[in-house]
């Protein structure tokens, strides 16, 4: 358990205390990242809300309005009770660990607590009034599909569950999602970008805690070999018989029981409710294993004789940590330094479903923010203080209240949030996240409780997307510490320090071992290289552990890598002396700011989706200019030949300032073809009519959201749109600049 | 052999027949593209020339103008018989097509051929004489490893061959060229870009030809299992006793022969070589096995079962050809169009060395234009066809011949270009390389011949680059005919054709197989839709097949998939009748355009890299604006606190027009730190000195390859760089509009 995290959650209204002075050494393992930062509500929220049908659509504002003001007294009163008991095993957890009570205890606690916490959760959004509410997926995800946004990979080959391709809708739309990142993160903040091989070798990702921790558990059908992840098996038997009229009530009640505390599981407690319930093979009601670990990496070999074993990065922050040294040095020693990859992660999800939201393969962009663990502070803090987030914090979720606006800067003095980086890429992944089409309104920062947390975290807050979905985290902003970095250490041999120039400098006992080069290199050969360095390694104190077994048995061992030799008296020369020190090294602490593009893509174009009032039919992505995949269309009013010279001398205009449009000639009404380009997110359409030819030329404008109309020159095309499409033009803007044109009808 | 290509060479100086009349059906078999494409020059004459030190630096011009001025008389008269002897073997090889020889005759005819051209064009490089050809790779590799450029990926670890991590410097030049494509390619030509899955499933690559084909030879040590390469080795050895002064001429001569044929080898051709020469492992001495081959795509497994094979995509152009049917749609049916993809591809070589030339992990981009086979004409051809280009054809490289500069328009009248759908994108391909920062001197397309044409490839040609590596490869531009579609058609059952309009409507007899549905349905139930697929697809010939075996025994045996059913006579009914069509179906042709972006950033470090006259140690890169890592540098003259407000109003200007810079406000002259910006290739640098602070504020900038300095207002500074950085405007023009600075020095 993460003391750290304990600290906080017991001193969460003392705002005074040193938070650097807690040991963070004692790390709580947990399976993996994006596994566990899924909210509780996030799952068993998801097939309920399916079938409802919930959020969005003719209404979408009103929803999350409506969220907001839930503390309406009516609300409030109906809710009380579930917050109370939610508060009562928030104050048990605390005063047990005040009395340093069983870490068994606590666990049991924490997981009634958070079984507690969803029952709140649930009722919140069932308080939601079902006509203001309707979002219909089915059609969300035709329009995707037909219009090419993204579909199943290998589709005529049958598709396989959690690939995706992106059609070339999707594909423009994620590369400018990127771009957009790219300026906003990369370029503002003046970080280092790199890009690292996906294919990792298994000694790095063993070091990095991979290879032995980042599984899901599962069981096999033991006759057909079949497997099914454990937890999603119990959920969904628990759900189906829940469902059934002839399920027994107390077993309904063991049973929401079960699924309540689903999340906190480990493989026995998964155990015995398949034994209890006698849980079969949904497939063919065969029997089924114990629970097993299945690790999520792909495997694969690099070279040709199949010993080199190796897999696709899970994440792409392993690459950045082992060059951190070159990366220090490019920097010229100094830190804070941010360095930040774009790239591709593999996970082998056990049964993916659920569309962009869980991939096998996807696309994320992440920081490291290298630190000293000691001054956490950030030189743009100040810029941003007064920024409004809406904090869903651990004592927030412990106490069963709400998640509340703040300032960072008043949740950082308050010590809420860990410490102004931590803060202030909150507030930078807040207004990117705004910026390319999030709706503020659906978009909170929940705080990681201590068992969500992955096993180099020590202080984790979600940005997460209120969908049909429910709740789901988009960006991780977390605090590694320097777990990462003191493992490769570890394993490589390479020191992965900065260094710290110290205000006066300071007189330190050295005691090292001295090795005799000339017969260690004759005895272990290509071997001494590895040897010395693992000498010149050692602490103080290992080395007085070496010299005291020298002098009693006259030879001691010594273990580098995973190989171990013998060193005997002559081998090493124990030195003691005093040395001034001008200079300290110490491993920085790591804030990781994460994305995942596919989740963040899939609430846009779900908080982008519309229907036009009045006719079901036309349906439309509302996106922002900035991420639309296409940023205009040329439309002329009827397929003929005497518009060709006109419209060859827009494409030249939009050219000329690399603006993406798409021309439909085809036959169809300008109605029907507006609607065409309405519903693949192109926010402009130029048309070409009669009045278009007359000299000067001129063509109309249509904003897609207003479908209001502006007159304009040819030779001016090129320059506004431009403008609109990276928003340094807003359309009312436009309007002001040119004449309204009043069109004869939309249809 | 491809008959498609052979037409080509018997009849090259024949320019009026129609070249698509000629059937394109037997495809031959190539190990794989980028294997057979390289240059044979490439081959050997990097070892060669690695250790001469060839091309380059002080004198970059003179080498290519050499090069081209190579036909001088008395050179042409050294270079002669080696022509001639080339000649002679391009003639015999025509007289064999002609006589119809046997298939080996030609292939051995064709391998000497070979063997001769390259004698010529070692020949041709050898005559460059020394002097004029100085390239220091070793001090070229040490400036892109020192400032990060790229490097050995988990370098900590021992780093894995094959695999390179981009630094800050690298990446940001990768993610500028990149756009610089994107920009090129899928802007101006408007096309459909995709992101498809890396993850690629068994099924997928076997219908490609890749599971079966994409491999090379290797041979193993018999008793520690170790592989190599079999080509590689025999080179190796062969080079080595070629050097020994002890091995007998004889010898010499003979490996020398086996040197040069090398390329043309199979496995039983190397087999000999190595039991003849007694060749054994080069580490251990040990036996060494008869050649493999060994598949080079990465084999991995999705899901938890382990039985569902798949592999790392070993090109992005299969992700495109899966979704061929949805692109149409798209493209609301119409051909031709274009898609194109950016992305990682791996293959798994069997000891790749070469740094950025042979990765087993790398970006491609790639560009499948589907086109009516019977019309590979381009709408936007006119407008290209006199741009000049250096062709290297296949009847120039029989005949002993150089290459040749040729309008693009002539070469495909005259037939040496198949097509003007691929002229076109040879000389899109050829601007965007010189626009990026290749030297046009040094810039060639050369054709395949038969031997090399991969499996799929109908015709091809490689834009070639010359550096210290001899001819690179970088781009290939190939008709790789219906081959791919047809194939996956076949393999996945579902039909990847487009439909073209008849110019008047036909008859058509149909004979088809009508299925009893109910009973197939009741029998083989899941199975069912797919036999019914099957049905439908059957030709007028495979249905009267069917009925005859049904008549004659009663039952038949039907084959789908990997399946077979038997079906009985009330399964189905055969139905005769005529039908009016006025449409038919076609497999599109693909002309694709296939770049290795790491070649290509390779080729335009080697011709950017430069020496300051009379500084032996002031390395830099002399990069284009647009390909830069980073625009320009903020200098303050001296590291004092009063610049800090003009540097903080320049750091704002530049931000808003979104220009990258990096700031040096360390100690050291002025003139170190210019050169520091230099060498990582920052083409401008913004310096604050005392003259700054006189109202309007005002800032020298320093072009870094002329080291000329102009002087102007803060204001205009952000616009200015981003102009000069997008190259809008060149540094001529800014010199007109800014006055003269003249520095004191640069040191």
């Amino acid at each position: 358990m993460n003391s750290f995290f304990w600290f906080r959650l017991l001193h969460c209204h003392e705002t005074l205390i040193d938070r650097n002075i807690v040991p963070l050494a004692r790390l709580f393992y947990n399976s993996h990242r994006y596994k566990q930062v899924e909210s509780s509500s996030e799952k068993d929220l998801s097939y309920r809300l399916k079938r409802k049908g919930h959020f969005g659509k003719k209404n979408r504002e009103r929803i999350s309005t409506y969220l907001y003001n839930m503390a309406s007294p009516e609300i409030e009163k109906e809710l009380a009770p579930l917050r109370a008991a939610v508060k009562e095993y928030g104050d048990l957890i605390r005063s047990l660990k005040e009395k340093d009570a069983p870490k068994t205890d606590v666990d049991r606690a924490v997981v009634e607590l958070k079984a507690r916490k969803k029952k709140l959760e649930e009722r919140e959004l069932a308080l939601v009034p079902k006509n203001v509410s309707f979002f219909d997926r089915l059609k969300f995800e035709d329009l995707l599909k037909q219009r090419f946004f993204y579909d199943k990979s290998f589709a005529i080959y049958g598709g396989v569950a959690g690939l995706y391709d992106f059609g070339p809708m999707g594909c423009a739309m994620k590369a400018n999602m990127i771009n957009l990142w790219r300026n906003h993160f990369i370029l503002e903040e003046n970080m280092l970008e790199v890009d690292c091989s996906v294919l990792t070798p298994e000694a790095v990702l063993k070091a990095s805690g991979h290879v032995d921790r980042f599984s899901d558990w599962m069981v096999k059908d033991l006759k057909t070999g079949e497997c099914f992840r454990a937890d999603h098996l119990i959920k969904n038997f628990a759900e189906k018989m829940c469902k059934d009229m002839k399920t027994p009530a107390n077993v309904k009640d063991e049973l929401k029981e079960v699924l309540m505390k689903l999340e906190g599981f480990n493989d026995a407690d998964m155990h015995s409710v398949i034994v209890k319930h006698n849980i079969k093979s949904p497939i063919t009601g065969n029997e089924l294993s114990e629970p097993i670990a299945f690790n999520l990496m792909f495997p694969t070999v690099i070279g040709p004789t199949g010993d080199f074993k190796a897999y696709l990065r899970p994440e792409t922050a392993q690459g950045i940590f082992v060059n951190f040294k070159r990366l220090l040095e490019f920097n010229q020693g100094k830190l804070p330094f941010a360095v930040a990859q774009i790239g591709s992660g593999f996970r082998n999800e056990i049964s993916p479903r659920q569309g962009l939201i869980r991939l096998r393969e996807f696309t994320m962009c992440e920081i490291e923010h290298f630190v000293d663990p000691n001054n956490k502070s950030h030189p743009k803090f100040e810029l941003v203080k007064d920024y409004n987030l809406v904090l869903f914090t651990g004592c927030n979720q412990m106490d069963g209240m709400q998640a509340q606006t703040m300032s960072i800067g008043d949740a950082v003095a308050q010590k809420l949030v860990a410490n102004e980086t931590l803060g202030y890429y909150m507030v930078r992944v807040h207004k990117y996240l705004v910026r390319i089409g999030v709706d503020p309104q659906r978009l909170r920062f929940r705080q990681h409780m201590a068992n969500e947390m992955a096993h180099y975290s020590c202080d984790c807050w979600d940005a997460e997307i209120l969908t049909s979905c429910g709740w789901i985290e988009c960006v991780g902003v977390a605090d590694r510490a320097c777990y990462d970095l003191v493992q490769h250490s570890k394993a490589s041999g390479e020191k992965l320090v900065a260094e710290k120039v110290l205000s006066e400098p300071k007189i330190v006992q050295v005691v090292e071992a001295v090795p005799n080069k000339a017969a260690i290199g004759k005895i272990y050969k290509a071997e001494a290289k590895q040897i010395l360095a693992k000498l010149e390694q050692l602490s103080a104190e290992e080395v007085e552990a070496l010299e005291k077994q020298i002098i009693s048995v006259g030879s001691t061992r010594l273990q580098y890598g995973n190989k171990e030799v013998e060193l005997q008296k002559d081998h090493i020369t124990v030195k003691r002396y005093e040395k001034k020190v001008y200079a300290e090294e110490f491993h920085p602490s790591v804030i990781e700011p994460s994305f995942g593009i596919g989740r963040i893509m899939y609430s846009v174009l779900e908080h982008s989706f519309r229907q036009r009032e009045g006719d079901e039919q036309r349906l439309y992505f509302a996106l922002r200019p900035i991420v639309a995949p296409i940023k205009c269309s040329i439309l002329p009013i009827s397929a003929n030949l005497r518009f060709e010279p006109i419209m060859a001398a827009v494409r030249s205009e939009l050219a000329k300032f690399s603006v993406s449009y798409r021309q439909d000639d085809s036959s169809g009404s300008l109605g029907r073809r507006y609607a065409r380009t309405d519903a693949i997110g192109i926010p402009f359409g130029i048309t070409i009519d009669f009045e278009s030819e007359a000299e000067p030329w001129t063509v109309t404008l249509r904003y897609s959201i207003t479908m209001e109309q502006i007159r304009l020159k040819v030779s001016d095309v090129g320059k506004t749109v431009a403008d609109l499409s990276s928003e340094i033009m807003s359309w009312t803007e436009a309007q002001q600049t040119y004449p309204k044109f009043e069109q004869k009808s939309d249809s």
